[in-house]
Protein backbone atom coordinates (compact mmCIF):
# COMPACT_ATOMS: atom_id res chain seq x y z
CA UNK A 1 0.00 0.00 0.00
CA UNK A 2 0.99 3.44 -1.07
CA UNK A 3 0.47 6.58 1.34
CA UNK A 4 0.41 9.71 -0.31
CA UNK A 5 -0.19 12.82 1.72
CA UNK A 6 -1.44 16.46 1.24
CA UNK A 7 1.58 18.03 0.42
CA UNK A 8 2.69 15.08 -2.31
CA UNK A 9 -1.27 15.79 -3.43
CA UNK A 10 -0.40 19.68 -3.51
CA UNK A 11 2.60 19.01 -5.59
CA UNK A 12 1.09 16.12 -8.50
CA UNK A 13 0.93 17.70 -11.96
CA UNK A 14 -1.99 19.08 -12.44
CA UNK A 15 -4.15 16.71 -14.56
CA UNK A 16 -2.61 13.44 -12.44
CA UNK A 17 -4.55 15.17 -9.27
CA UNK A 18 -7.54 15.96 -10.94
CA UNK A 19 -7.53 12.34 -11.93
CA UNK A 20 -6.80 10.68 -8.61
CA UNK A 21 -8.92 12.55 -5.97
CA UNK A 22 -11.74 12.49 -8.68
CA UNK A 23 -11.68 8.78 -8.03
CA UNK A 24 -11.85 8.73 -4.42
CA UNK A 25 -15.36 9.16 -3.57
CA UNK A 26 -16.33 5.63 -4.43
CA UNK A 27 -18.86 4.38 -7.66
CA UNK A 28 -20.34 7.77 -9.23
CA UNK A 29 -24.24 8.38 -10.11
CA UNK A 30 -24.25 9.57 -14.02
CA UNK A 31 -27.09 11.75 -14.49
CA UNK A 32 -27.61 14.05 -17.48
CA UNK A 33 -28.87 17.49 -16.33
CA UNK A 34 -31.78 19.52 -17.97
CA UNK A 35 -32.07 23.05 -18.48
CA UNK A 36 -33.68 26.10 -20.93
CA UNK A 37 -33.11 29.41 -20.60
CA UNK A 38 -35.86 32.56 -20.61
CA UNK A 39 -35.38 31.66 -24.91
CA UNK A 40 -36.07 28.64 -24.80
CA UNK A 41 -32.72 27.57 -25.95
CA UNK A 42 -31.93 24.08 -23.90
CA UNK A 43 -29.32 22.48 -22.34
CA UNK A 44 -27.86 19.62 -21.37
CA UNK A 45 -25.03 18.38 -19.28
CA UNK A 46 -23.35 15.18 -17.42
CA UNK A 47 -22.71 15.71 -14.13
CA UNK A 48 -21.27 12.74 -11.12
CA UNK A 49 -22.47 14.99 -8.21
CA UNK A 50 -26.10 13.95 -8.05
CA UNK A 51 -26.68 13.22 -4.40
CA UNK A 52 -29.90 12.39 -2.38
CA UNK A 53 -30.83 14.73 0.49
CA UNK A 54 -33.79 13.54 1.88
CA UNK A 55 -37.33 11.43 1.11
CA UNK A 56 -39.98 13.91 3.12
CA UNK A 57 -39.17 16.21 1.48
CA UNK A 58 -38.13 15.02 -1.81
CA UNK A 59 -35.02 16.72 -2.18
CA UNK A 60 -31.79 15.90 -4.21
CA UNK A 61 -28.79 18.24 -4.87
CA UNK A 62 -25.48 18.26 -7.40
CA UNK A 63 -22.47 20.42 -6.77
CA UNK A 64 -21.93 22.70 -9.37
CA UNK A 65 -17.60 23.82 -9.52
CA UNK A 66 -17.00 27.55 -10.03
CA UNK A 67 -18.49 29.82 -12.28
CA UNK A 68 -15.03 30.36 -13.82
CA UNK A 69 -15.87 29.54 -17.46
CA UNK A 70 -19.80 29.74 -19.00
CA UNK A 71 -22.25 27.42 -16.96
CA UNK A 72 -24.92 27.56 -18.72
CA UNK A 73 -26.81 24.66 -16.54
CA UNK A 74 -26.54 26.88 -13.56
CA UNK A 75 -27.44 29.99 -15.27
CA UNK A 76 -30.69 28.90 -16.46
CA UNK A 77 -31.59 27.38 -13.07
CA UNK A 78 -30.51 30.88 -11.36
CA UNK A 79 -33.08 32.82 -14.07
CA UNK A 80 -35.52 29.60 -14.73
CA UNK A 81 -35.56 27.76 -11.13
CA UNK A 82 -36.10 24.38 -12.83
CA UNK A 83 -33.98 21.34 -14.18
CA UNK A 84 -34.36 17.70 -14.73
CA UNK A 85 -32.05 14.73 -13.58
CA UNK A 86 -32.31 12.29 -16.13
CA UNK A 87 -30.41 8.53 -15.37
CA UNK A 88 -27.56 7.88 -18.08
CA UNK A 89 -27.84 3.50 -19.61
CA UNK A 90 -25.48 1.81 -21.12
CA UNK A 91 -27.38 2.89 -24.45
CA UNK A 92 -27.05 6.17 -23.87
CA UNK A 93 -23.81 6.29 -22.27
CA UNK A 94 -21.22 7.64 -24.82
CA UNK A 95 -23.49 10.66 -26.12
CA UNK A 96 -23.89 11.49 -22.15
CA UNK A 97 -20.04 11.70 -22.33
CA UNK A 98 -19.85 14.01 -25.18
CA UNK A 99 -22.04 16.63 -23.67
CA UNK A 100 -19.19 17.51 -21.49
CA UNK A 101 -17.68 19.18 -24.71
CA UNK A 102 -17.94 22.60 -24.39
CA UNK A 103 -20.41 23.53 -27.19
CA UNK A 104 -21.57 27.31 -27.71
CA UNK A 105 -24.70 28.86 -25.79
CA UNK A 106 -26.15 28.88 -28.54
CA UNK A 107 -26.14 25.37 -29.67
CA UNK A 108 -28.60 22.61 -28.17
CA UNK A 109 -26.43 19.33 -26.53
CA UNK A 110 -29.64 17.65 -27.20
CA UNK A 111 -29.02 18.04 -30.95
CA UNK A 112 -25.45 17.98 -31.18
CA UNK A 113 -25.06 14.48 -28.93
CA UNK A 114 -28.45 13.21 -31.03
CA UNK A 115 -30.21 12.87 -27.90
CA UNK A 116 -34.39 13.82 -28.11
CA UNK A 117 -35.65 16.71 -25.23
CA UNK A 118 -39.34 15.41 -24.59
CA UNK A 119 -41.72 17.64 -22.07
CA UNK A 120 -43.81 16.21 -19.24
CA UNK A 121 -47.09 17.53 -17.93
CA UNK A 122 -46.42 21.22 -18.88
CA UNK A 123 -42.92 21.11 -16.73
CA UNK A 124 -40.67 23.74 -17.79
CA UNK A 125 -37.41 21.90 -18.14
CA UNK A 126 -36.92 19.23 -20.93
CA UNK A 127 -36.29 15.89 -20.11
CA UNK A 128 -34.02 13.23 -21.54
CA UNK A 129 -36.44 11.15 -23.82
CA UNK A 130 -34.16 7.63 -24.36
CA UNK A 131 -33.48 7.91 -20.28
CA UNK A 132 -35.19 5.26 -18.24
CA UNK A 133 -35.46 7.83 -15.35
CA UNK A 134 -36.39 11.26 -15.38
CA UNK A 135 -36.93 13.27 -12.52
CA UNK A 136 -38.12 17.00 -12.71
CA UNK A 137 -37.25 19.83 -10.05
CA UNK A 138 -37.94 23.10 -8.80
CA UNK A 139 -34.51 25.35 -7.41
CA UNK A 140 -35.22 25.56 -3.69
CA UNK A 141 -32.03 26.64 -2.74
CA UNK A 142 -28.53 27.30 -3.84
CA UNK A 143 -26.24 27.12 -0.77
CA UNK A 144 -21.98 28.55 -1.35
CA UNK A 145 -19.30 26.53 -0.43
CA UNK A 146 -16.94 29.01 0.58
CA UNK A 147 -13.97 26.65 0.72
CA UNK A 148 -13.69 26.06 -2.89
CA UNK A 149 -16.25 28.59 -4.76
CA UNK A 150 -18.15 25.67 -5.10
CA UNK A 151 -22.07 25.40 -5.37
CA UNK A 152 -24.42 22.94 -3.79
CA UNK A 153 -27.81 23.24 -5.95
CA UNK A 154 -30.91 22.26 -3.64
CA UNK A 155 -34.17 20.75 -5.59
CA UNK A 156 -37.19 19.74 -4.65
CA UNK A 157 -38.53 16.73 -7.10
CA UNK A 158 -42.03 17.98 -8.15
CA UNK A 159 -42.36 14.66 -10.78
CA UNK A 160 -40.94 11.17 -11.90
CA UNK A 161 -41.23 9.56 -14.44
CA UNK A 162 -40.01 5.87 -14.08
CA UNK A 163 -41.05 2.19 -15.84
CA UNK A 164 -42.63 0.45 -13.13
CA UNK A 165 -41.48 -2.88 -14.71
CA UNK A 166 -38.79 -2.14 -12.37
CA UNK A 167 -40.58 -0.62 -9.23
CA UNK A 168 -40.68 -3.41 -6.86
CA UNK A 169 -43.69 -3.74 -3.62
CA UNK A 170 -41.75 -1.64 -1.34
CA UNK A 171 -40.61 1.22 -3.67
CA UNK A 172 -37.28 -0.18 -4.47
CA UNK A 173 -36.76 0.89 -8.10
CA UNK A 174 -34.18 -1.46 -9.54
CA UNK A 175 -31.42 0.50 -11.44
CA UNK A 176 -29.21 -2.36 -12.63
CA UNK A 177 -31.89 -4.19 -14.37
CA UNK A 178 -32.14 -1.17 -16.61
CA UNK A 179 -28.81 -0.82 -17.28
CA UNK A 180 -28.06 2.32 -15.68
CA UNK A 181 -24.47 3.16 -15.52
CA UNK A 182 -22.21 4.57 -12.87
CA UNK A 183 -18.79 5.95 -13.15
CA UNK A 184 -15.52 6.18 -12.01
CA UNK A 185 -13.13 9.57 -11.51
CA UNK A 186 -13.91 11.53 -15.03
CA UNK A 187 -14.05 9.46 -17.70
CA UNK A 188 -14.60 5.60 -16.92
CA UNK A 189 -18.30 4.27 -17.58
CA UNK A 190 -19.28 0.76 -15.17
CA UNK A 191 -22.02 -1.56 -15.55
CA UNK A 192 -23.58 -3.00 -12.39
CA UNK A 193 -24.80 -6.09 -10.95
CA UNK A 194 -26.63 -6.65 -7.65
CA UNK A 195 -24.57 -8.67 -5.15
CA UNK A 196 -27.39 -8.57 -2.23
CA UNK A 197 -30.46 -6.54 -0.46
CA UNK A 198 -30.34 -7.19 2.99
CA UNK A 199 -32.83 -5.95 5.53
CA UNK A 200 -32.43 -2.61 7.73
CA UNK A 201 -29.97 -4.12 10.59
CA UNK A 202 -29.93 -4.53 13.93
CA UNK A 203 -27.68 -5.05 16.73
CA UNK A 204 -26.80 -8.40 17.58
CA UNK A 205 -28.86 -9.93 15.15
CA UNK A 206 -27.61 -11.66 11.37
CA UNK A 207 -28.28 -9.81 8.13
CA UNK A 208 -30.82 -11.43 6.30
CA UNK A 209 -31.65 -11.52 2.12
CA UNK A 210 -34.41 -8.91 0.71
CA UNK A 211 -36.25 -11.49 -1.67
CA UNK A 212 -37.17 -9.53 -4.71
CA UNK B 1 -44.00 4.13 -18.35
CA UNK B 2 -45.85 5.51 -15.10
CA UNK B 3 -45.70 9.62 -14.01
CA UNK B 4 -45.55 10.04 -10.27
CA UNK B 5 -46.67 14.05 -8.94
CA UNK B 6 -45.11 15.56 -6.19
CA UNK B 7 -48.72 15.54 -4.55
CA UNK B 8 -48.32 11.68 -5.37
CA UNK B 9 -45.40 11.39 -3.30
CA UNK B 10 -45.98 13.23 -0.32
CA UNK B 11 -49.07 10.72 0.10
CA UNK B 12 -46.99 7.47 0.00
CA UNK B 13 -46.63 4.93 2.88
CA UNK B 14 -43.64 6.45 4.46
CA UNK B 15 -41.18 3.32 3.89
CA UNK B 16 -42.06 3.24 0.46
CA UNK B 17 -41.15 6.84 -0.52
CA UNK B 18 -37.99 6.38 1.66
CA UNK B 19 -36.96 3.42 -0.67
CA UNK B 20 -38.19 4.65 -3.50
CA UNK B 21 -36.67 8.39 -3.22
CA UNK B 22 -33.02 7.41 -2.51
CA UNK B 23 -33.03 4.69 -5.56
CA UNK B 24 -33.38 8.14 -7.65
CA UNK B 25 -30.02 9.66 -7.61
CA UNK B 26 -28.25 6.66 -9.21
CA UNK B 27 -25.42 4.19 -8.36
CA UNK B 28 -23.90 5.55 -5.16
CA UNK B 29 -20.32 5.21 -3.89
CA UNK B 30 -20.09 3.42 -0.64
CA UNK B 31 -18.21 4.52 2.12
CA UNK B 32 -17.82 3.57 6.25
CA UNK B 33 -16.67 6.57 8.04
CA UNK B 34 -14.50 6.24 10.56
CA UNK B 35 -13.93 8.86 13.83
CA UNK B 36 -13.29 9.16 17.53
CA UNK B 37 -14.17 10.75 20.60
CA UNK B 38 -12.19 12.94 22.78
CA UNK B 39 -12.43 10.13 25.53
CA UNK B 40 -10.67 7.48 22.44
CA UNK B 41 -14.31 5.55 22.01
CA UNK B 42 -13.80 5.04 18.18
CA UNK B 43 -17.11 4.96 15.79
CA UNK B 44 -18.01 3.56 12.09
CA UNK B 45 -20.90 4.00 10.23
CA UNK B 46 -22.03 3.63 6.41
CA UNK B 47 -22.67 6.77 3.98
CA UNK B 48 -23.79 6.46 1.01
CA UNK B 49 -23.62 10.33 0.17
CA UNK B 50 -19.92 10.82 -0.08
CA UNK B 51 -19.47 13.65 -3.19
CA UNK B 52 -16.12 15.03 -4.46
CA UNK B 53 -16.12 18.46 -4.39
CA UNK B 54 -13.12 19.69 -5.61
CA UNK B 55 -9.43 18.52 -6.77
CA UNK B 56 -7.19 21.59 -5.70
CA UNK B 57 -7.61 21.71 -2.42
CA UNK B 58 -8.68 18.37 -2.23
CA UNK B 59 -12.00 18.48 -1.07
CA UNK B 60 -14.78 15.70 -0.47
CA UNK B 61 -18.09 16.15 0.82
CA UNK B 62 -20.67 13.77 2.31
CA UNK B 63 -24.57 14.57 3.68
CA UNK B 64 -25.73 13.88 7.52
CA UNK B 65 -29.16 13.47 8.12
CA UNK B 66 -31.25 15.78 10.36
CA UNK B 67 -29.72 15.39 14.76
CA UNK B 68 -33.09 13.84 15.86
CA UNK B 69 -31.46 10.69 16.96
CA UNK B 70 -27.62 10.56 18.16
CA UNK B 71 -25.81 10.80 14.94
CA UNK B 72 -22.13 9.66 16.86
CA UNK B 73 -20.27 10.84 13.33
CA UNK B 74 -21.59 13.84 13.45
CA UNK B 75 -20.92 14.75 16.98
CA UNK B 76 -17.08 13.35 16.87
CA UNK B 77 -16.60 15.19 13.41
CA UNK B 78 -17.49 18.67 15.43
CA UNK B 79 -15.55 17.92 18.32
CA UNK B 80 -12.49 16.52 17.07
CA UNK B 81 -12.55 17.91 13.45
CA UNK B 82 -10.99 14.07 11.80
CA UNK B 83 -12.05 11.60 9.83
CA UNK B 84 -11.70 8.91 7.96
CA UNK B 85 -13.84 7.90 4.17
CA UNK B 86 -12.91 4.03 3.43
CA UNK B 87 -13.86 2.33 0.57
CA UNK B 88 -16.37 -0.79 0.93
CA UNK B 89 -15.21 -3.82 -1.29
CA UNK B 90 -17.08 -7.21 -1.92
CA UNK B 91 -15.52 -8.65 1.13
CA UNK B 92 -16.70 -6.48 3.38
CA UNK B 93 -20.07 -4.92 2.41
CA UNK B 94 -22.15 -7.33 4.60
CA UNK B 95 -20.32 -5.91 7.82
CA UNK B 96 -20.48 -2.27 6.25
CA UNK B 97 -24.01 -3.28 6.19
CA UNK B 98 -24.27 -4.14 9.76
CA UNK B 99 -22.56 -0.69 10.83
CA UNK B 100 -26.22 1.01 10.42
CA UNK B 101 -27.72 -0.47 13.29
CA UNK B 102 -28.59 1.49 16.01
CA UNK B 103 -25.31 0.55 18.45
CA UNK B 104 -24.52 2.37 21.85
CA UNK B 105 -22.83 4.99 22.06
CA UNK B 106 -20.29 2.96 24.10
CA UNK B 107 -20.04 0.38 21.41
CA UNK B 108 -17.96 0.57 18.57
CA UNK B 109 -18.86 -0.75 15.97
CA UNK B 110 -15.63 -1.76 14.46
CA UNK B 111 -16.15 -4.86 16.94
CA UNK B 112 -19.48 -4.90 16.54
CA UNK B 113 -19.35 -6.09 13.04
CA UNK B 114 -15.20 -7.51 13.06
CA UNK B 115 -13.39 -4.67 11.14
CA UNK B 116 -9.98 -3.77 12.16
CA UNK B 117 -9.10 -0.39 13.15
CA UNK B 118 -5.90 0.79 11.96
CA UNK B 119 -3.77 3.95 12.64
CA UNK B 120 -2.08 5.92 10.13
CA UNK B 121 0.50 8.35 10.06
CA UNK B 122 -0.29 9.53 13.81
CA UNK B 123 -3.43 10.88 12.03
CA UNK B 124 -5.95 11.14 14.82
CA UNK B 125 -9.27 8.98 13.41
CA UNK B 126 -9.33 5.85 12.86
CA UNK B 127 -8.92 3.64 9.70
CA UNK B 128 -10.45 0.55 8.43
CA UNK B 129 -8.11 -1.91 7.96
CA UNK B 130 -9.79 -4.20 5.24
CA UNK B 131 -10.46 -1.23 3.10
CA UNK B 132 -8.52 -1.07 0.01
CA UNK B 133 -8.77 2.60 -0.20
CA UNK B 134 -8.29 4.57 2.84
CA UNK B 135 -8.55 8.72 3.88
CA UNK B 136 -8.02 10.80 6.12
CA UNK B 137 -9.96 14.19 6.38
CA UNK B 138 -9.86 17.46 8.25
CA UNK B 139 -13.38 18.69 8.27
CA UNK B 140 -13.00 22.38 7.11
CA UNK B 141 -17.09 23.51 7.13
CA UNK B 142 -20.32 22.24 8.41
CA UNK B 143 -22.71 24.12 6.05
CA UNK B 144 -26.76 23.99 6.82
CA UNK B 145 -28.92 23.39 4.34
CA UNK B 146 -32.12 24.37 5.64
CA UNK B 147 -34.73 23.05 3.78
CA UNK B 148 -34.75 19.90 5.34
CA UNK B 149 -32.39 20.56 8.71
CA UNK B 150 -29.28 18.13 7.05
CA UNK B 151 -25.38 19.56 6.77
CA UNK B 152 -23.14 19.14 3.99
CA UNK B 153 -19.81 18.35 5.91
CA UNK B 154 -17.12 19.56 4.26
CA UNK B 155 -13.59 17.18 4.21
CA UNK B 156 -9.79 17.98 3.16
CA UNK B 157 -7.87 15.50 2.35
CA UNK B 158 -4.68 15.16 4.35
CA UNK B 159 -3.65 11.42 3.68
CA UNK B 160 -4.54 8.90 1.52
CA UNK B 161 -3.54 5.28 0.77
CA UNK B 162 -3.88 3.27 -1.83
CA UNK B 163 -2.82 -0.17 -3.66
CA UNK B 164 -0.22 1.92 -6.28
CA UNK B 165 -1.31 -1.52 -8.73
CA UNK B 166 -4.43 0.05 -9.61
CA UNK B 167 -2.84 3.63 -10.01
CA UNK B 168 -2.97 4.36 -13.35
CA UNK B 169 -0.15 6.38 -15.04
CA UNK B 170 -2.77 9.26 -15.59
CA UNK B 171 -3.47 9.01 -11.71
CA UNK B 172 -6.87 7.00 -12.72
CA UNK B 173 -7.20 4.87 -10.15
CA UNK B 174 -9.36 1.69 -10.98
CA UNK B 175 -12.24 0.86 -8.54
CA UNK B 176 -13.63 -1.97 -9.84
CA UNK B 177 -10.78 -3.92 -10.38
CA UNK B 178 -10.93 -4.16 -6.73
CA UNK B 179 -14.05 -5.23 -6.37
CA UNK B 180 -14.98 -1.78 -4.87
CA UNK B 181 -18.87 -1.70 -4.49
CA UNK B 182 -21.76 0.65 -5.45
CA UNK B 183 -25.49 0.63 -4.23
CA UNK B 184 -29.20 1.49 -4.85
CA UNK B 185 -31.29 3.06 -2.96
CA UNK B 186 -30.27 2.12 1.28
CA UNK B 187 -30.13 -1.37 0.78
CA UNK B 188 -28.93 -3.08 -2.20
CA UNK B 189 -25.43 -3.51 -3.22
CA UNK B 190 -23.79 -3.82 -6.61
CA UNK B 191 -20.22 -5.37 -7.53
CA UNK B 192 -18.96 -2.85 -11.13
CA UNK B 193 -17.55 -4.03 -14.58
CA UNK B 194 -15.79 -1.27 -16.39
CA UNK B 195 -17.80 -0.80 -20.38
CA UNK B 196 -15.80 2.08 -21.30
CA UNK B 197 -12.81 4.86 -20.50
CA UNK B 198 -13.19 8.02 -22.60
CA UNK B 199 -10.74 10.96 -23.43
CA UNK B 200 -11.75 14.39 -23.20
CA UNK B 201 -14.95 15.21 -25.21
CA UNK B 202 -14.76 18.04 -27.45
CA UNK B 203 -17.16 19.55 -30.06
CA UNK B 204 -17.13 17.69 -33.70
CA UNK B 205 -14.56 15.23 -32.69
CA UNK B 206 -15.82 11.38 -32.36
CA UNK B 207 -14.70 10.16 -28.75
CA UNK B 208 -11.90 7.93 -28.03
CA UNK B 209 -11.39 5.12 -25.83
CA UNK B 210 -8.40 5.46 -23.46
CA UNK B 211 -6.80 2.28 -23.21
CA UNK B 212 -5.47 1.54 -19.64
Amino acid sequence: MKTITLEQIEQLEKRYRTNLINCLSGVKGLNLIGTKNAEGQTNLALFNSVVHLGANPPLMGFIQRPASVERHTFENIQNTSFFTINSVSEDIHKQAHQTAARYDRSESEFEEVSLKSIYIDEFYAPFVQESPLKIGLECVDIIPIPYNNTHLIVGKIQLIQLDENFLQADGFLSLHDQKIVGGTGLDSYLSTQEIGRYSYAKPDLPLTDIQP
